[in-house]
């Protein structure tokens, strides 16, 4: 069988990533880069990459030229947070019948944000024959399809409750700068203001997953506001030192309420200098579950994994546009990448 | 749409269980039930169940009868641990165009003890247009699905293990008996010795489900020889006291080895006494993970949720025999079954 022909769409931080790891595995190859940083494009994607050898592979701006050439069977997506900015390039790519596996974080459940545009790619997905899936550690799996799975032993269940606790110190800059660390208060929230904190993206699609899943029909989904999280004492990172009284990061959360209770509840804090970092998931029911990972999963390190472990999986599933619980139990790859193939 | 229509196979103590899971829940009901126990064989099966209502659903021995007038849609068979004395029950269940779900260990995964009885299972569930799956808590989903599931976060993975001890005096007490609790070193031997012991039946089941999900070909699978838990301290249940140095339960595990190597190692404790309950999960490689569900997921509650939460799968799910890790993602029916259909 011939190897299985990846695209990177976005060879930034978590496209990157994506790619040095693909080049670890057997049985994929990477075929095509697609990148509108000017930095890059023209580059020999080994140099993108930052590895120590050509691909052979040239980074290029024009989608449409790459795809049409390099016949694709998986794009791998990774640019935007939001769908309507990331809509025209997975349609672009679906337009040349690849499958895509996008970290888009609208996309790992988009009937909420983008209803409309979740009933178009599906149908274009379908009409071109490929799968469409948004994944990722976060969402994509910690506060959603392993909430999902879990439900499975339960023969009741009175709420749900899901904690995410991260030390930004042990993450990326970019995402410690995200997260506010080192701002003032009146810092932060004048970046709040003007939305140029956004904090974590997906925390609405998770909880409506699950109550998709469970078939809930949820009174509303309550999207707290993000709040600053103050140091109490010094913390710092390696680039970014914080006092006591400024922002050590944030804190969000949604609630989901069904019959008028709180049914769901996610929330999600990432500061420097967090004591314990975890995932913990509690459901009360009948049995309740009392469940944690720590630490908690690295986030790019979980992204990294679970969008290449899903390229088989996409390959394999019908047509149309898939969230990751419509998908069969994930897995990792380990071996050559053909031989998960059905 | 119709309710969905269930038959017992078994209204023994989990059979029981679960029947009694199912008259709680909308959309589906119970038509049929099939017994070889004489004291219940023409009772009504709410007298099976226990409960203060009558079904006009009489327990009958005959599965041909049962199953050629009730119109079943799926056999919920709960008999035996082993598939060849499991096997012409649920041929017979799917010779009358029923989906079966089983409780039958070995059924979870079944290319290990019984290939030649899969292959014909399978291709008996195809002629007939249903799916047949065995699940349960354990095989089926904690030692298996579960650690499958966690995989998918890992770009490589070095070595698994995973845990489950069980504080058995809040079991029942078949299953406190079953594990040895209350005899002596001596008379636990002989029994294991005459198979009156067989202790915990899944665990190569499980084992290979992991590596075949992953598709690691293995060397070889080490299935331990069972050995008894020694009370260090009196302990005792409801039902049973344990003097020190009597045996308070078991302690059983295998080892599968690739490339020389242990890669997957899944060990079970089973006794009185067991100061914490849980199931862990350790996947050494990258990156590491280090999960625990604590009190462990009792095993007859967890079961029987797995088992009804399965129903509307196996009915979405195409023709054939299946596995835990080929279906969707695992989740609950909390709602009325039929939401949950395709």
């Amino acid at each position: 069988m011939e190897t299985i022909r990846i695209a990177l769409y976005g060879v930034g931080a978590m496209g990157a990533r994506i790619g040095r790891s693909l080049l670890k595995k057997e049985g994929v190859e990477v075929v095509g880069a697609i990148d509108v940083d000017e930095s890059k494009i023209g580059k020999d994607l080994g140099e993108a990459l930052d590895i120590n050898r050509l691909l052979d592979v040239k980074v290029a701006d024009d989608p449409d030229d790459v795809l049409s050439k390099a016949n694709v069977d998986v794009v791998i997506h990774s640019t935007q947070s939001y769908l309507r900015q990331a809509y025209p390039q997975i349609a672009s790519a679906i337009n040349h019948q690849a499958n895509v596996i996008s970290t888009c974080e609208e996309l790992s459940y988009p009937y909420i944000a983008e209803p409309e545009l979740a009933h178009r790619l599906d149908e274009l997905a379908r009409n071109n024959g490929v799968t469409v899936l948004g994944t990722g550690i976060n969402p994509g799996f910690l506060m959603d399809t392993l909430v999902i799975t879990f439900t499975c032993v339960c023969t009741r269940i009175d709420q749900i409750r899901v904690m995410r606790v991260m030390n930004a110190a042990t993450r990326r800059e970019p995402f410690q700068r995200k997260i506010g660390a080192g701002l003032t208060v009146d810092e932060f929230n004048e970046r709040l203001r003007v939305e140029a904190i956004t904090g974590h993206v997906g925390l609405a699609e998770s909880a409506s997953m699950i109550a998709n899943a469970l078939k809930w029909k949820l009174d509303r989904i309550d999207v707290q506001p993000i709040t600053p999280v103050i140091a109490q004492v010094p913390v710092e990172s390696q680039v970014i030192k914080v006092e006591t009284g400024q922002v050590a990061g944030l804190h969000q959360s949604v609630k989901c309420i069904k019959d008028g209770k709180e049914v769901i509840t996610l929330d999600f804090q990432a500061y420097l200098g967090a004591e314990e970092e975890y995932d913990a998931i509690t459901i009360n029911g009948v049995p309740n579950i009392t469940e944690k990972i720590a630490p908690c999963i690295h986030g790019d390190h979980g992204t990294v994994a679970i969008v290449v472990n899903s390229i088989p999986k996409v390959i394999n599933a019908p047509p149309g546009l898939m969230t990751m619980k419509d998908m069969p139990v994930p897995s990792a790859v380990t071996e050559d990448m053909r031989a998960y193939l059905d």
